[in-house]
């Protein structure tokens, strides 16, 4: 069956929101996020895997993008904070059925 | 916040998901197939942007997985369907939510 236009048009919608989520590591710290604000420490525990360096540049990207905030706190030593904006927390109900699908199928 | 124990844990059953659908070219291709079955020049064309080294690879991946049926036709040329398993058409709320997030968003 060829493509609807319809399908066409939405597949380019989605490529630019693929373009900045699309990656494993993306979603997996959009996830960890939604459980509350967290220390880059406490991402790098939460996110296992993760390398500091990916981790350092997922969060740039996610920050660029305005899908989470980064706070500083002049505390000694500095804290840094991360938490989700609206744009990122309205990712929930999408982690959620990804989240559903991989209890169901992996 | 220090993540939930549950948050972790979820994190990690999660990571397998991502590691087969981690990627834009997956989710989109996952999303032009909830729309029918398709050749492959179709879904060449209904994936804006994918070339055809990369959509051979992706397809193989989520032929491998389980998540697509490749159906090869005696015809002269010989031609060859990919369609959804049950697997991968479940990931369509996942794949709606996606895109309200797109519209919403983007």
């Amino acid at each position: 069956m060829e493509a609807k236009k319809n399908t066409v048009e939405k597949i380019c919608e989605m490529q630019t929101a693929l373009d900045i989520l699309g990656g494993k590591w993306t979603f997996l710290i959009i996830y960890a996020l939604l459980d509350g604000k967290k220390r880059f420490k406490e991402l790098e525990r939460a996110v296992t895997g993760i390398n500091t360096r990916m981790l350092v540049k997922e969060l740039k990207n996610l920050e660029d993008h305005q899908i989470l905030t980064r706070t500083a706190f002049a505390t000694v030593p500095p804290t840094v904070e991360y938490s989700l904006t609206d744009k990122g927390r309205d990712l929930e109900a999408t982690m959620k059925y990804l989240y559903k699908w991989t209890k169901d199928w992996m």
